[in-house]
């Protein structure tokens, strides 16, 4: 199959560390041709990072120009919707960050634009790429624990000023809901939905802590998946600390690791890979129609950021999911 | 000063595993005088571990005997409140098992009857008697983790066919809310408030997973404290597993356990104690007017419970604990 011609928008920090070093290693199916950002150094890093790929001076532009198949968004979130909606009125496919958008509001546009064309549009969500969640549910499905019941996650991200992401203008002064409890909280709501799928309801406590990250940085929720397991997800951005993943069954228990789970005492180990290349690589056959778009369905990505919503909103009231979804609203 | 003449009522397990070993412990502070029991045989074996006290045919005539200073009540739940009322109306002193009530509507009650009252009436709660637990305290409020944040304990209890309370005929069928939920739950609640202060919300869920235990023996909540804490609280009953008792704050965090703390990875060895008799001993010196009634305080054990009958009827709404502590109503 011939190469898919992409544009690469927005040179930040995700560009530059993720996307980049993925599609380097994808160089058979992906050609970078077009890049562009709002600051033109930025995208000359990109370029240069990339082997010399065309400088546009706007958006518009590289969607004009007939050099991408697709574009690779990488833009502060709340541009996702225009720049999404721009590319699909082009014909261009998109390829876009997480989180799907600021709010589940402007996220369902996203989700009817994508319904109502033959373009592609594929939220990048790297969690829903990583081997570790799906062994865990494998394990879980083949009744390794008995029935499921309870899952805490505590997770201790530890940003301090050493972080990059901490000094990014749009996310000192977040529009998107929760700042960093979505930026990083639509991951883990991935990958808990991954192993446990759809969540019903959700309670929560959110907190700033930090005056050096932009809006609320401390999340403790209950909430229960419509399987009936009960889940409690806290995540402390400032906090520094070692992350907990545990699930409880009715005959054992597991811990989840990056590269291992740890079944009932004993350790499975999981090659991790590069979840990157993964979601790029899946884009890529979902563009060629070689597989539906499932991983990247803008309709789960929105449902991920739902329960964020859901969460940020509570202030201890159950919230259900799903009053935040209804896509007649 | 003169010791005091003790009346055992209820010669169930917590009577004859936890009561009477304490006691013999105390020989300088208490004499047992008498004992009765529903089951006749079940009082003479206590009389027996007691050294040959007196056994009555009922619990009005020991009342009436003259023999005793002060009962102890450790009966099946929801006999507490008559077996109080008639221990103050006949002038003498109570202490009685935990949980204070079935639930708080008769839990109110013994608190309005301990006030009306010159009698002592305490309630025991040995949770507020671990050593761990003030140490905990003690090192938070000294700042060693900086500002407390949150707190999570995951209680796994492992309760199975060995566990001789599982087959207690009124643990089977409780009236006492929420079962194990409340039996065990006021402890750790009790352990909670003594750390972090009183709890303002809770949002729980419960299940009944075992047949073999009566009534639910699940729960997962998120709850906060006046101080602004937020904590993860779990507990399940039929579950085995490793407890985890940590606390995360801005500056360090800690783990309970039940001899030690470790505190930032350090290890800090507190020498476990008796709690029942260091419960028991306290109430000796509140009997003789030397302690203000403050961790057998019927108030303190009404607000365990009432934290508890929340989380029960909570359903992953927010229940606020103060109104069903409301005194007035």
């Amino acid at each position: 199959m011939r190469k898919v011609k992409l544009g690469l928008v927005g040179c930040g920090i995700a560009a530059k560390t993720l996307h980049i070093p993925a599609l380097k290693k994808l160089s058979e199916l992906f050609e970078v041709t077009a890049v562009t950002s709002r600051t033109r150094a930025h995208a000359q890093e990109c370029s240069k990072l990339l082997g010399g790929v065309e400088v546009f001076e706007s958006y518009d532009e590289l969607l004009k120009s007939g050099e991408v198949d697709a574009v690779d968004l990488a833009l502060p979130v709340e541009l996702n919707l225009p720049f999404i909606k721009k590319a699909v009125e082009s014909g261009v496919h998109v390829i876009c960050e997480k989180p799907i958008s600021t709010d589940t509001k402007t996220g369902k546009e996203i989700v009817k634009i994508a319904e109502s064309s033959d373009v592609v549009v594929y939220i990048a969500e790297n969690f829903r790429h990583i081997p570790v969640f799906w062994k865990a549910k494998e394990l879980i499905e083949k009744g390794k624990i008995g029935d499921p019941i309870f899952m805490s996650w505590h997770i201790w991200v530890g940003m301090d000023e050493s972080n990059p992401y901490v000094h990014t203008e749009w996310r000192k002064k977040p529009k998107h809901i929760g700042g960093y409890l979505s930026d990083g909280g639509v991951h883990h709501v991935a990958a808990m939905r991954l192993i446990f799928g759809d969540i019903v309801w959700v309670s929560a406590v959110v907190r700033d802590i930090s005056p050096l990250l932009g809006g609320p940085d401390f999340i403790s929720s209950i909430l229960e998946f419509e399987s009936g397991v009960v889940g409690s997800y806290t995540a402390g951005y400032p906090i520094k600390g070692k992350d907990r993943f545990e699930v409880v069954g009715t005959e054992g228990r597991m811990v989840i690791e990056w590269d291992r789970i740890v079944l009932n005492g004993e350790s499975i180990y999981v090659k991790p890979e590069d979840s990157y290349k993964l979601e790029f690589k899946d884009f890529y056959y979902v563009v060629k129609g070689k597989r539906e778009n499932v991983l990247g369905s803008p309709l789960e990505a929105l449902k991920d950021l739902a329960v964020i919503e859901a969460a940020v909103n509570s202030n201890g009231q159950k919230v259900n999911v799903g009053d935040l979804l209804d896509l007649e609203k």
